[in-house]
């Protein structure tokens, strides 16, 4: 580890893996903390809960498909809803820069409440903090893309809003996720297609005159989970945000010393989304997302599951991706390319898109 | 209301209050929120159960008698003890600017874990986001007080760390706090001297001669609060920090329309901590405390919680300072002051000291 914090240990990949494991997993020292789920699990007078947290820096505040608010709810919701849990209540901490508009502190306190309405949550706690506006001594930009115009960063000099959402949900009986639950022969389901939060972001943020037509996927996953936990033997779910598709295959391979096998040709990106990774130099599977989810199934039961995801808007673009190839040995993602080779797929060390949720 | 958010809205006072009622308690729209409680209070399969949460922007990050993470813990742990709940879970959401020492990371994420063992609490799910690091375009300062020599300066641009936790906790049965259960001959209670943690910070911030003889009074009430209920009759706890004792009596009253005196005499606050704030021209009433309770418990049962309170380390210093005189008519804080007088305690409108907490 280097002796300072940079922006990669907020990211998706190696680096802020190892500092959680290296620091917080070692020094917190509970078994709850160390499954390092979405959300933690816990047993309290018979029924069985499910407490998760994250904090959105995202920048811009206002993207195309949603902004800071919708997203602070959306993914805190996806990150009960994917271990199996009904999420029930948030609270929301904000830490707001001095002269931030109270314009658009109402829009976002609308959007968290349409959010959460539409997740069947209530936001029943809250706080808010205030700290002086700052300059920001460097602009997030994805590794190289070319300077920002002179418009362009005043415009982002805006004062900043940081939004927590903690979550607790309930986990029904029968219902016990884990990677530890995932054999070989397990099918890999993709709910829909990747990049588009990553990408809409990154277009409103850089001004790109493409920006229009693609919006982020953000949305509360609640709903699918339910349903597909009801139409098969589910092993494990995960909702792949930072670090992308990549990510959480890497995360279930080194997690549960699994063989993954994944096809490229069937994991669906949107023609725009792959067309502007392209020209950016960027790779779709490590890109953001947040109304996704990936499914780890039995094999038997993934035709089932993704049929139920086929007939819900959220879901109409799933496929199943792949397999888990084996348990024990070879621990890794190996992803067959549309050239007919294969590769292993990496753990992305750092972020590509920092400040992206 | 203004058009932007200005440093107050983040403090203990009518600025921050107007702006959670008029616009997050509008429009979240539930009885939860509406309450205003340290903690929500929710129902879940017939066990009574307390969320909350608070983010933590206190600046120095490392100040006499604690530090940012000893503060995470302490102060949401405080927010469950204060309505009766035993504090089992925390989360805790983590936002750095690039740059951030990594000793410094170590040094809280430990002062984390102990003081969450010293709470009995675990840490069971987390976030880390990273930021751009960021020039503050003004330091937080106490009204009227002089500008900053240029080493500290220098020294306050370091790059900071912004902390919230979440706490979960269970509230056994025949507990039942509420501001509507206060009744007039009630008394309140003050478990120790006010002002030592504002003034704490404010002496590292400013670099004061004085700093090392006053430390935080920053520690976790969830024992004594457990023994205190044990011990008689309490209607209501709150404790008092952004916004002082002040605020806290002048939220029982507004909210319970009721008429509160406190004697100034009997209000515990010590001698350095008074002499600062005479130098300063701030009132010990209106400055931040992070290991304080106010009490109000029903009149016979006072004593007996005094002398439990007086039996602890944390309230040794513990006094009853004034009682409920009325109920449904002159809603206010009435002071007696020392010289004989009375006058209207009044509500803060912003905060004396920007950044405490």
């Amino acid at each position: 580890m280097k002796n300072t914090i940079s922006i990669g240990h907020g990211g998706g990949g190696r680096l802020a893996r190892d500092l959680i494991k290296d620091l917080f997993v070692k020094r917190f020292n509970n078994p709850m903390l160390a499954m390092l789920g979405d959300s933690a699990v816990f047993e309290l007078n018979g029924s069985r809960l499910a407490l998760t947290t994250d904090s959105y820096v995202v920048r811009p505040i206002f993207f195309p498909g949603g902004d800071i608010g919708k997203l602070a709810v959306c993914g805190t919701v996806n990150d009960l809803s994917v271990v199996g849990a009904r999420p029930l209540y948030l609270s929301c901490g904000i830490i707001i820069e001095e002269g931030f508009s109270l314009k658009d502190l109402e829009s976002i306190t609308l959007s968290i409440k349409e959010s959460a309405d539409k997740a069947d949550v209530e936001v029943i706690t809250g706080d808010t903090k205030v700290i002086e506006k700052c300059q920001r001594v460097k602009e997030p930009a994805p590794a190289g893309s070319k300077q920002r115009s002179e418009g362009q960063s005043s415009k982002n000099n805006d004062s900043n809003i940081y939004i927590n959402t903690a979550g607790v949900g309930i986990i029904e009986d029968g219902i016990d996720l884990g990677i530890n639950k995932i054999n070989a022969g397990d099918k890999i389901i993709l709910s829909g297609t990747i990049g588009d939060h990553g990408i809409a972001v990154l277009s409103k943020r850089e001004g790109f005159d493409f920006e229009s037509t693609i919006e982020s996927d953000c949305a509360s996953l609640n709903e699918i989970a339910q349903k597909v936990l009801k139409a098969g033997s589910i092993r494990f779910m995960r909702d792949p945000t930072r670090g992308g598709l990549a990510a959480v295959l890497n995360e279930i391979a080194e997690d549960g010393n699994l063989e993954i096998k994944v096809d490229e040709d069937s994991i669906p990106v949107r023609d725009d989304v792959n067309g502007i990774c392209t020209m950016l130099g960027l790779d779709p599977l490590y890109i953001a997302n947040e109304g996704k989810v990936i499914i780890v199934a039995a094999q038997g039961d993934a035709n089932n599951i993704l049929k139920t995801l086929q007939t819900d808007p959220l879901g109409q673009n799933a496929s199943i991706i792949g397999e888990i190839t084996g348990k024990g040995k070879n621990k890794g993602v190996y992803l067959n390319t549309a050239y007919g080779g294969t590769r292993v797929l990496d753990m992305p060390v750092d972020d590509p898109l920092p400040r992206i949720c």
